[in-house]
């Protein structure tokens, strides 16, 4: 074989799911809360069908993961949550916010105890895992203390809780400049996940999920001009902001209309009726975005990666989903070739690893010898997919 | 002139603006609530610029209104609110649902005055004013029985309220079904105008109405799939719906959206996560709005007008928005030449005026005079327009 034909591309995933099993958190949890954690998981039905079969220890086996994910041809993730942690009514990235005292500290404590598994579960493979911690906005105080822990027990950034509006203050409330001020000063992205939405119980009726899917998306992007316009990032120079399974194609048109809105408030023309001296940030929100914010892209059909480069090819991370039914495993080769057969090699290892590199601080060169045994090689990407397989669900395979 | 140049079209703007002044609307109030209208009048500021200068007559005087009208080549209009009723906070478009008893039974005095002034502003000129009806929500017995006192007295459809997420019931409810059911029984088209949003104070952030502006389309929008995924059209076989001011380009994306989530559903491609026993439409999300609805296409720029053949040339009616600043007023012929010059007249007649004429019951015939007066000409719409007027600010000459 020539050289060509064994180089490979270092993969890295910007959004795989893990979380321990509730005996697992039962270990990590303030002792405090035992009592109230054994009622609660005696009590606790999970709804959801790939926590419930043999898929579900992919959450948290090391050697099934790793050996899934170097079959695959993944060598390091960034991990959100996927498990409900102790006294969540969901899975972390769909839950409402609490709204009663007793009920954020209950999930505080909880969340507690999955970023102390998950500090151990990412320091076993540090060099393959970049963890989230989970934070609430309910208390920004909290929220703070929760974030130093973070960073000194190694996470490599932040999630977002999904904001359903109008329980908690919005995304753009000054209320939560202390969470934006520490992200900043200890250099940890802030990551937004797509699956909050205004649909406070999706078995009130029968239609409920059908409008959860149609506005999805809206109430992750919206995170984005949430913080661009109220001046986030005027404020805080050094903040990273990544948005993570959330689509593509919205984003160069969401900008433009941010300009054009930027635009015509630069040259006045807004009516008092809506809001006395509005602000005017100094900087076309666009420059923000370029400056501050990421894109994760998970398990991208070609049309998304065709808007790749519009968005810039330095601001974009390819992500499998794993362990996800959406995601692209265990057909991630075969979805590398389908969406990006026709792109060239610097820029895809941009896409597949170096941005990620950049944003949550992995080390490309401790992967190396990973990707040398198991990534895909780059003419294998370059050859496009002719059959797609079988059993695929992934919108990688089924979307244009 | 040879008959070619001479013929005009009938231009009926589905998307005017009016209302009483507040001296008006005292003369049409419940007397029971004169002494606090007089209270509330002595306190109330209005925000809106165009209601403080001398462009605010244009609301409630017949003369100026229909010279002005005639001019700009529009014979006839479907009548939305547009001055602030009795009691409400701002302009009922944009004004978030009461929430005290007590504030909400004012309200409904409020738009009882502008549904009775509105009655007899339509009765004075019946062949060229459709009015529409506002309700609110809070109360469905009370809003069926002010939408039956609407078609007593003239009215031509009804207005919903812009719906605030977590506040009133969703539109997806099933509270709200005696509304389409009497809308259906009296055959009066239901229409949502956009202003709606989930930013309850306008002035409460220097930034806060600039989120109002990205996010004004996408709060109008859902009420379509709110409506059609949760089955109104299909418990409400006669119901029709009008979407208006709020866009045109999302509308063959969304529905697309819509049919292959419907096309996943009746797959059976839901977990158990999204709720139990999912309610499956028998039809297609589009044929439902094939068959039950109308977009209501205002100051459509020429990018906005190309969607309409995907939507469906008998699904679209033109507005002019009337009497506001982004309204095509009063380079409406302008508006109409820059945008479609380029369309057959059979086409154009049906967005100009033939689907309006059938949504809210305009007798064409009677318009026949006044469109021989002061329409446009056939041939004057068929030449492009080389210069937009140095003053036009409407989207439909600042848009491509």
């Amino acid at each position: 074989m020539s050289t060509a034909t064994t180089e490979r591309y270092t993969v890295i995933s910007a959004d795989c799911h893990a979380g321990g099993s509730h005996e697992q958190y039962r270990s990590y949890l303030d002792p405090a809360y035992l009592e109230r954690f054994d009622e609660w998981r005696a009590r606790y039905r999970n709804p959801f069908r790939d926590l419930q079969d043999d898929t579900r220890s992919r959450n948290w086996d090391d050697d099934r993961r790793l050996t899934e994910m170097d079959a695959d041809g993944v060598v390091a993730e960034v991990v959100f949550p996927n498990t409900v942690p102790p006294f969540f009514p969901t899975g972390v990235v769909i839950a409402p916010a609490p709204t009663t005292r007793e009920d954020y500290e209950l999930r505080l404590a909880g969340i507690r105890a999955h970023n102390r598994w998950l500090a151990d579960f990412c320091a076993a493979h540090p060099e393959r895992r970049a963890g989230l911690a989970q934070i609430l906005l309910n208390d920004v105080d909290d929220a703070v203390a929760e974030i130093r822990w973070a960073k000194e027990h190694g996470l490599a950034g932040v999630l977002l809780p999904g904001v359903a509006p109008n329980t908690l203050e919005p995304l753009f409330s000054p209320t939560y400049d202390p969470i934006w001020a520490v992200c900043a000063e200890l250099e940890l992205p802030v990551t937004h996940h797509g699956g909050g939405s205004s649909v406070p119980d999706l078995g009130r009726y029968p239609w409920t999920a059908a409008m959860y899917i149609m506005e999805v998306g809206f109430y992750a992007n919206r995170a984005l001009w949430h913080l661009i316009l109220s001046g986030v990032f005027e404020r805080h120079p050094g903040l990273v902001f990544v948005l993570t399974e959330q689509g593509s194609s919205w984003l160069p048109e969401t900008l433009d209309r941010m300009d054009a809105l930027h635009e015509a408030m630069v040259a006045g023309h807004f009516g008092g009726e809506l809001g006395p001296s509005p602000f005017v940030l100094p900087r076309r929100p666009s420059e923000y975005f370029a400056e501050h914010c990421f894109l994760g892209a998970s398990f991208p059909p070609p049309a998304d990666a065709e808007v790749f480069h519009r968005i810039g090819i330095d601001k974009v991370m390819w992500g499998s989903d794993y362990p996800h039914r959406e995601g692209t495993y265990p057909y991630t080769r075969e979805s590398l070739r389908r969406t990006f057969a026709g792109w060239g090699e610097a820029d895809l290892r941009k896409v597949l690893a170096g941005n990620a590199a950049r944003v949550y601080g992995f080390d490309l060169e401790a992967l190396a010898p990973i990707a040398a045994r198991c990534g895909p090689t780059v003419d294998e990407v370059a050859t496009p997919l002719e059959t797609i397989p079988a059993d695929a669900t992934s919108p990688a395979f089924t979307r244009a």
